[in-house]
């Protein structure tokens, strides 16, 4: 398996009462699979892994694996502070069927580049799954090095990368790096600069707008892979401005997790593909006023 | 309740397997209690609460409640990234028999404070068990607003602070701020400057290193609470000398984590009271050569 | 000499027009030494040394070091990016007739601890005045090394500390690490604590807050001193209060510089020792409600 | 004017005794010129100009001005802490003849958003030279907000930006908010993804490796400019890993910036372009070792 193209983290739709909407995520997943993705990132950052409880993580990535039935991978976040908790998360990701496992560094803990790669190591040992690391220095305070990804690429433990640190240089010297190691994948996080990044190496992208505009998102990563870089550069300046419903809820009164994953939910929803724009405790959920404003802003890019 | 004086972070003695070591934490708690301490802190971050699954989580809580054995107040930590799973720890440590509980802010995810306020209310509404908001930047990134402190704990929804941000200017106007709420217990997570900070108005302090030396640092909550200002700081800077052990292991090869439980756990060790000093993956236990340095500390110091 | 007890960094009055208001510094000198301290601190952070020109700083250090008159010490801050710039301000302060040196770590480039051993060194070889070393990570954003300080301190390069860190540990270990080397001051920036840190060993402190309540500063540092800790804590409880006047400028309006630096020119404005409550481009100037909130807590403390 | 294409940051070439080596200086302008850049970035980072006394900057400033002879532009780095002494570098850019004027937020005090606007429109008013805002939060600490560059790109007080912040997300909304401005420069700082970054709309770069290879840097700014994006990637790839002699100082014992303005140097000797690779102090210049290491790179990527 190769991971390559657009491969969304797809949200978690939940009821009025908190609780996973089952309905609205079938409805997500076959959203997502009609707008052409090439793979589900389950129980990710913008899906509010985070938020959720393990049995929550057990019903999403059960619903996601039985959607996507096989016409797509399915890689499962397995987000835990540190290693034994991590191999906990990939051994149900296992269970429940999931193609390949992310994990970040370790995290609330102070760690050691010796305890990241112990980490990854002990990880890939233990649960029998291609491993991604998961470069979110804004999570975890801590920056993957680039040499290290490369070291853990060549030695089989790492099967790829999403990249959400944000570093260019660093994200260039891993795809230069790794461009040998067949099946490598290099994937951005990064969803206004996928044509960019894709013109640097990138194999896809794991957009979290890719939620909103999945069709969108596929004809970009198609005109990258044909070398039509103008065009490219054309679908991404307009899914830039789509991004910009992400800045809807102000600063003053919503986290910029709250404000993103927010505004992805919002937008399915005036979309018709999830019921509710409901968030997880203790984020407040978008109001009418800023529903009103996203709906705008997807009339304007022609959603 | 009112918590007040020596509550030792107590660290969880594990097996050359990884396992828990039952009967070292049953002797540890014995070797506290009967070093005078005030209380026991269950699941902090000396204790590897990060590090360790639910279900060591579960025991070790169990193993600490029943060997206090109500001599002590035992306060746990529900050290989780967001609200639903801090209230799914809560629920165990009220099963356990926990006499209140710690929580951090929100971390992983990008915070707010309007979703700080809204994580301790939810939290206090759903556990039936004191609550203490524990400030700890270094882990959460995130430093707590004293005045947010002051109101959570005016509105009865806060009934203590563990401190660990290092920020004086902070302490000090939480303990101005709260001294007409009865029973509010202010705490210091810093272990060598206890004196100032109980002179500072203090009702006590959770130091790591109180796993090494409860009874020194019980008589130094004794000096302070008698107003031997001077007899205190003597004290203290005996302890200040003990805790260099912090720095046996180097910057080079070990992570602050594993440097800092890894010098309690060696210390302990060599002091008799538990069976090794293994700490969880991925940190490194510390070896021989550490392990005679932190014992000529121990000398050094008078123990 | 050695320094010990009440050092303030002198505020920088300023006319209408944004020039050195001269009449008001030299009333304001006078203050100072009216109310007790035992130093003067020209061109601090409190100071706005980082706002002012090259001309400004002399004309200011020039008026503190004439109106002093030799009646205490007089050191000078060489606040600036690198070696060779901070030994240029180092060449201004000794021809100005100033009693030692303040340096930080370089800034605004990325540096590194052989870096600052060497900066430290070649400042004090070049410019024939002691040295002091100012540890002030929200402006350099490096942390000085405990262990570092200590060896500059015992090769007879630092006379001593201005610590602004807020790391008390690390405080606590240049006190134990120093106290053998005579006439070696570790002074401590943080006026809300000044009873604990000096219980904790410092010689003395450099409040902004001594601007404003000189007087009170200087008993507090009497108490402490003379080991009347009680007294100590309830003068500086005090204080704390007073220390309030920092928060009237809200977040939302007026950086923390601004907010600060305001706040203690506002109140001498208030108290009669200054003429205006300017602060330099690009800070705003507190308005006339923000001094009616500062002129009520100055009510309050008995101002 | 418009500012596109290569503009180099020019390093400052010293003499053994750490002053200004002139020859070596115009010899490098000549040799950028030849290498087909469209400017020159006197003053900046790489140009060593928080290392340089003020006497330094307008010698160095007024030999770029003499030996570029108006073949293409001269911008002027104005690198200083707060508002009046940015202005104070600015009236000396003017007197030596530059064509713009570069500045940061303001750094080593704490500022905000406020400030920071009122700081670019006086420095604006203030020196009659068009004015790119620098954007380097790894200098300054603070991120500049893309929503405020754009309302003071059309309020004509920015001309341009220089972005060094790695922030591709603030980038493109800054590339797209001004796409309607006449004349308004975006150029990126980030020298190993210039391709992607001008597919995404830059206007051109300021490579501090451009001092190096400025040939392939135009090379590569024409296929951009020329639509023959594989082309540029393939150049780029080259000098990315050009770039690795910046690593070539490890860690342990230099600075990041010691590191890399040290093989920029160390790079043009070897090409026989400056006369020696000295650094201002406190950096320690690289060793022979280095200098062979930086010497084989060279060799590998053709040059």
């Amino acid at each position: 398996m190769s991971l390559t193209g657009i491969i969304p983290p797809v949200v978690t739709p939940l009821t009025a009462d908190g609780d996973v909407d089952v309905a609205s995520l079938e409805r997500l997943v076959g959203f997502l699979l009609d707008g052409g993705v090439s793979g589900l990132f389950a129980l990710g950052s913008s899906g509010e892994v985070a938020y959720l409880t393990d049995q929550q993580r057990d019903q999403i990535l059960d619903v996601i694996v039985r959607t996507a039935a096989g016409q797509v991978p399915v890689i499962a976040g397995a987000i835990e502070t540190t290693t034994n908790r991590v191999i906990e998360r990939g051994h149900a990701a296992v269970k429940a069927g999931a193609d390949a496992l992310v994990a970040t560094a370790p995290f609330y803990v102070r760690t050691h580049p010796t305890e990241i790669d112990r980490h990854f190591r002990a990880v890939r040992a233990a649960v029998d799954l291609p491993l991604l690391a998961y470069d979110v220095p804004v999570a975890v305070q801590v920056k993957l090095d680039p040499a290290q990804i490369v070291e853990l690429a060549r030695d089989g433990v790492l099967a790829g990368l999403k990249d959400s640190s944000g570093d260019d240089v660093s994200f260039r010297r891993i795809v230069l790096g790794t461009r040998d190691i067949p099946g490598f994948s290099a994937l951005t996080g990064h969803e206004v600069v996928v044509d960019a990044v894709m013109l640097a190496g990138a194999d896809g992208a794991v957009p979290g707008l890719g939620n909103v505009d999945p069709h969108g998102y596929a004809r970009l990563a198609a005109a990258c892979t044909g070398g039509n870089w103008v065009a490219a550069r054309t679908e991404q300046d307009r899914l830039a401005d789509l991004f910009t419903i992400v800045d809807v809820a102000p600063v003053a009164t919503a986290s910029r997790s709250a404000a993103g994953i927010g505004a992805f939910k919002t937008a399915l929803m005036v979309r018709g593909v999830i019921a509710t724009n409901m968030v997880s405790a203790p984020m407040r959920t978008l109001d009418e006023t800023e529903t009103d404003r996203i709906a705008a802003v997807l009339r304007r890019t022609g959603l």
